[in-house]
């Protein structure tokens, strides 16, 4: 034992002299990892250029009575010594149970790091895994006889900048992130930060004037996209950053939400700020303003960070999966990718309704009698509608049916702090749900299920043994959950540990009913997906359903899959044919897309669940043009990413699963784009029938966005394909192997 | 409709000149409502004497976004004028499903007064009950479009005392009422406060200097018995009273707690102070500090004040079971009293150990490997030890055998935040929980389960179902529940409305599996096992394992019937026949009563839930003492307390369910106490096979507690025992009809 200590000694002399180095396969990345005097810290850099300048790591930790065997909760921020490190290297491939590509490769070098805090004894790992697109780093807590419980206060991971980039970003936020995307340099965030802030939400609790979501999408002025986000967050509370600017006098001192829910003010930091132009951590706080409860042997979320000086990179990027552990449901048959229409869009815009009646002031579950009133004329979660959207989706290859507004509590859901607010299980009298589920089942179709929380979340833990086994007995296999509204208990956050935990329990206890799940308004995705696959969609961003509330700007859509797509797919519902809402109902609003850039982005956004969201009558005036959602498919063997460029433009080339075909997409931002598509991709020798959905040459998102042509030829590997995206359009092709 | 107005307009003037008066039955007790100028205001008399001076009634509601149709949340505290009031009598007699007596008389007349706020329009009831044992009065918020969900700041209703009253109090706290009793004059109150803190409870959070918990004790100086209490505490925070003495400056202005959660300090309030001496309702608050989430139609729970000359009625009195519910099970056939012995006073007294081993420094049930570690060699709850118990049980007519530390977890389980605790199903390897039920239920004995939830109600909510399958399965109908530790979600406290809520959720999922349930360190009771009789036993005050922990002064047991009992019974645990601990394990302490002491209990702390709590070997040595354990009843069907002064003595007869035997149990405090106790309540011409088990002239609780005599004679109606109770001790006496 002697012996071990005097090694350990010596080595930690040694080693508190050196930094480690870490490069990746192909050398492009390279991390190092030191000691900046008794405090951890790290620098990244791609092909020879600096992406993150000197940043320290490390926790403040909470002074709490239930201390391990009452020690002081000493920070975990400095005071370390290096007493080992261990570099590795991993390459392995693996299958997705759906995905962009048949298989994934997971091909890194890892850099392992076991500091001691010499004070206290306490040993921490920080472990690095460098890949040729980026890197993951992560904090490990062995189980120690002086780390057992501990309460996090903060993280302060540093990501220090190295200029002003362009950054698009979402205002920091405990409850939302609906916001629609900033673009500005780092130094603008303070200045635009009010503005950028969607105080319409149903809950916004923001914490500083600098602080930003992830993933965040950057971009240098000498052409590095850089982006930071996390990987694999369980029973963790949920990263945003905080940007230190040249007018940060301390961290996190500021709140301000909507919401007048007591949310105490952060405290502010004991430690120096770092230097300008450096994101920090904010973690999300649960009600007591503390942000996590620790037991090691534990480990944090991983924090990434992504680098190329290609953007197509950013996308084809499999880093966050591959930081995520492999899937944990051993039988996984039941998990399938899912094309579906719903009862939903005439609700969004706000022609339907989803409350059965007008005539209740509120409702309370066990008292209210629905037989004793009357319908409101509006609701159309009835038996007859819904079997009208079954023919549909029957007569047109969809999957599946969503209803929503087809169980009782409607009526008073959402903010009112009202805990009993649905039981999940009580059909509405106008919707019947076992000859509903038999008529779909007759036509070889499914109802998705959907189960909205308004965020009572006791409420829903009480109900969710019961809700299962009534989608298992009527034959339901997908659920959309949602999440709208301030979290109960009272003073939660949708993106804290506890709330993070109870959408992991809910994808657990449903994969146990062989239920997929795709989450509305719950925590942003971080790659979970790879673990539990039944987690088939995830909203977490502004959907489609903005456009009938005022609108996304045109390049929303060619932000997304660099930022909110990073963690996992959204259903973000696309296929509004008929972008302009007045033509069939009272709202005002249009899409801010041409009718063919909503057909792009059934392939440029990927998802296993994607929705024909638009109504079937305004299918019905765009039959030609729907025909792509009929063919397009939502799983693949492969995707090729020709062209990208943050906020501009995105094209995707993918083959669909199982087959022969190709399906790309292109879409663009207000100024339109042009492609030249190269067909490099397809088999040698082979011929395609090919259709291609373009805008035609004076269409426009605004003035003519319906405007469209159709062309079909045959095609082969090598062919160009010249496509001219209108102002905020797009196109989509099939390719048919013949 | 413009008649009707103009009638209301017409009555609300001649009604605000005039108060409202109530009598109840007998005429003793006087209730008289009126407008203070435009707040709500009462008194209450008692034969001509004042009990509660002139008070006023109201609420303090938050302002918060989730208003009633954006209305701003106006106090319900001024602006009234009445606008109707009606009065009623009501009498009727009913069963309880276990109790002291067959039969109850639920008799009162009653005072509903409609107020209208003015400024608001809105509409509250105030309802008085008038009982010859004192009244009850509560707030009712009808649905009006005005009013139809609204959150709590504080409930301002005040209880002017009209002099300076002995009091038995507790310090108000949100977590814990386990204090030992303090008894003063009300103006000594705060100078007492921080000694009468138990700050070594596994949760403190007090509010205030002057602050006292319900169900509150008093005697004035001429003679007048006080209690308040509250009755029917659901979906709503549990109350506290925060006095205003000469010092106060301003309502719940302090908060302290050895917590270090965060508790949002109380505000103080707007509104003036009343007078010294006057009691203010303080409710408890959730996270956030609001004290409650309302949706009309709802009211508050009843405030309750009993009184009466002669201290018997306060005992006596059925006031808090009669303003609660009627029983809301319909089929109640598997609802029965108990007596049970069980694996605990070992583990209390520190001799055995909850847990199974000693080698984890923590627990992770998911990946902790029991298999591979070692017994400590301390575990109580092993297959071969409760054999012994169930042995011991069916040779000594015990129903159950309550077994703790069975399960997984207890190596790390409390106070660690942490939420995954325990899964309530896996039992520790030596514990066979197949054969053990087996075995029981051979020899007409079953097991009681027990659910330690160490508060994380989360974890408990996540396993209550296949916990109570688990207990259906093997044949368990009781589970002991237990709430030690601060509560998870964190910042939550013991008797906010959400831990209310959840308390009265699990009664009611037992009820649906048909299980009884006896909680511990749950909110303290206010009649609710009238509505939900499986609610056969709390724990909620200083039980006996405080004896074992450093002690409880004699008296106690003489005040916990007048306070704790009000709202329901006890799982006291009394029969501790070896009073010296030393005897038999290293703990150093002594129970605070003589042997005989410990038998009194069974009659003079009424509950159909009674333990045995010695062990089999520590029976062993007094068999003749502990028959009148194995003949005591637990149900009645007549109750007659003899004699009664608070903290002295209390003398009380109680005839066996369903039979015509009657028992007789005599306590005392440290002082002694003489009884001469006339059988008038026995059957003309009967006679009475009578044992008397009563302290040795020379007993003494702590130089001689189990010196006693068992007298054996033949006794007849009218016939006088004469009865000495050493100090600390007591009597018990079995009468065996012939």
């Amino acid at each position: 034992m002697k012996r071990t200590l005097f090694l350990l000694f010596c080595g930690l002399i040694s080693l508190m002299a050196s930094a480690q180095e870490a490069a990746s396969p192909n050398g492009n990345v390279r991390l190092k990892f030191y000691l900046d005097g008794t405090r951890p810290a790290y620098e990244l850099a791609y092909k020879g250029r600096e992406v993150i300048k000197p940043s320290r790591l490390g926790l403040e930790l909470a002074r709490d009575k239930h201390a391990s065997k009452g020690l002081e909760e000493t920070d975990l921020m400095d005071g370390f010594g290096i007493v080992d490190y261990k570099t590795s290297t991993f390459d392995e491939t693996w299958k997705p149970v759906w995905g962009e590509t048949a298989t994934i490769r997971n091909h890194y070098n890892e850099l392992a790091v076991t500091l001691k805090q010499q004070s206290t004894g306490r040993n921490i790992i920080v472990r690095f895994r460098v890949y040729d697109d980026g890197m993951g780093f992560r904090y490990e807590f062995p189980q120690q006889d002086n780390l057992n419980y501990f309460i996090i206060k903060e993280e302060r991971s540093e990501f220090a900048m190295n200029g002003d980039h362009t950054a698009w970003w979402l205002p920091g936020d405990y409850d939302t992130q609906e916001q629609e995307t900033q673009q500005s340099r780092l130094s603008e965030i303070r200045g635009r930060f009010d503005k950028a802030v969607n105080w319409g939400n149903s809950s916004v609790a923001i914490f500083s004037p600098t602080g930003v979501q992830t993933s965040l999408q950057m971009k240098s002025d000498d052409g590095l996209y850089i982006n930071i986000h996390e990987a694999a967050c369980a029973d963790y509370a949920t990263m945003h950053l905080e940007l230190v600017d040249a007018h940060t006098k301390q961290l996190t001192t500021e709140l301000k939400g909507n919401s007048n829910v007591y949310t105490p003010a952060p405290q502010p930091s004991a430690y120096p700020l770092p230097a300008p132009m450096t994101f920090v951590s904010h973690l999300t706080p649960d009600a007591t303003g503390l942000k996590g409860c620790m037991q090691t042997p534990c480990s944090t979320p991983w924090r990434t960070v992504m680098v190329s000086d290609d953007a197509r990179d950013m996308l084809s990027s499999n880093l966050i999966l591959n930081l995520n552990e492999p899937c944990a449901i051993d039988d996984t048959s039941w998990i399938h990718p899912t094309k579906y229409c719903g009862v939903w869009w005439e609700m969004i815009v706000g022609k339907s309704s989803w409350n059965y009646t007008d005539d209740f002031p509120s409702v309370q579950l066990d008292k209210t009698d629905y037989t004793k009133t009357k319908r409101n004329g509006r609701h159309a979660a009835n038996t007859e509608k819904v079997k009208q959207y079954i023919d549909f989706a029957a007569a047109n290859g969809l999957d599946q049916v969503l209803v929503e507004g087809w169980n009782i509590g409607w009526e008073d859901w959402v903010n009112m702090w009202k805990r009993d607010v649905f039981d999940f299980v009580t059909p509405y009298p106008d919707f019947d749900i076992k000859a509903l589920n038999d008529y779909a089942h007759s036509k070889g179709v499914r109802l998705m299920m959907h189960h909205e929380t308004s965020s009572s979340t006791q409420n829903y833990e009480h109900h969710l043994t019961e809700a299962y086994k009534l989608m298992n007995r009527y034959g339901y296999d997908a659920v959309k959950t949602g999440y709208v509204g301030d979290i109960i208990p009272r003073g939660d956050h949708h993106y804290s540990q506890s709330m993070n935990n109870h959408y992991l329990h809910v994808l657990k206890e449903a994969a146990k009913h062989r239920i997929m799940v795709n989450a509305h308004e719950a925590t942003r995705p971080t790659g979970l997906c790879r673990t539990y696959p039944n987690l088939v969609g995830n909203e977490s961003a502004r959907g489609t359903e903005y456009e009938a509330f005022g609108g996304s700007r045109p390049d929303h859509t060619c932000i997304l899959p660099f930022t909110r797509l990073q963690g996992g797919p959204m259903d973000y519902t696309p296929g509004i044919l008929e972008t302009q809402l007045k033509n069939w109902s009272d709202n005002p609003n249009i899409v801010h897309t041409t009718l063919v850039g909503q057909l792009a982005l059934y392939v440029t956004m990927y998802s296993p669940l994607q929705m024909a969201a638009d109504l079937p009558e305004n299918y019905a005036k765009y039959m030609d043009a729907f025909q792509f959602i009929r063919d397009v498919a939502c799983d693949w063997d492969d995707s090729r990413y020709l062209e990208a460029e943050p906020a501009d433009y995105i094209t995707v080339a993918r083959k669909a699963k199982g087959t022969d075909n190709w399906f790309i997409g292109g879409k663009c931002d207000e100024n339109g784009h042009k492609s030249n598509i190269r067909l490099d991709f397809l088999d040698e020798g082979r011929k395609y029938e090919c259709t291609i959905y373009a805008d035609a040459k004076d269409a426009h998102y605004e003035h003519n966005p319906k405007a469209y042509v159709i062309t079909k030829k045959t095609v082969k590997k090598g062919d160009v394909l010249k496509l001219t995206e209108a102002p905020g359009g797009g196109f989509a092709i099939s390719l048919f192997a013949k």
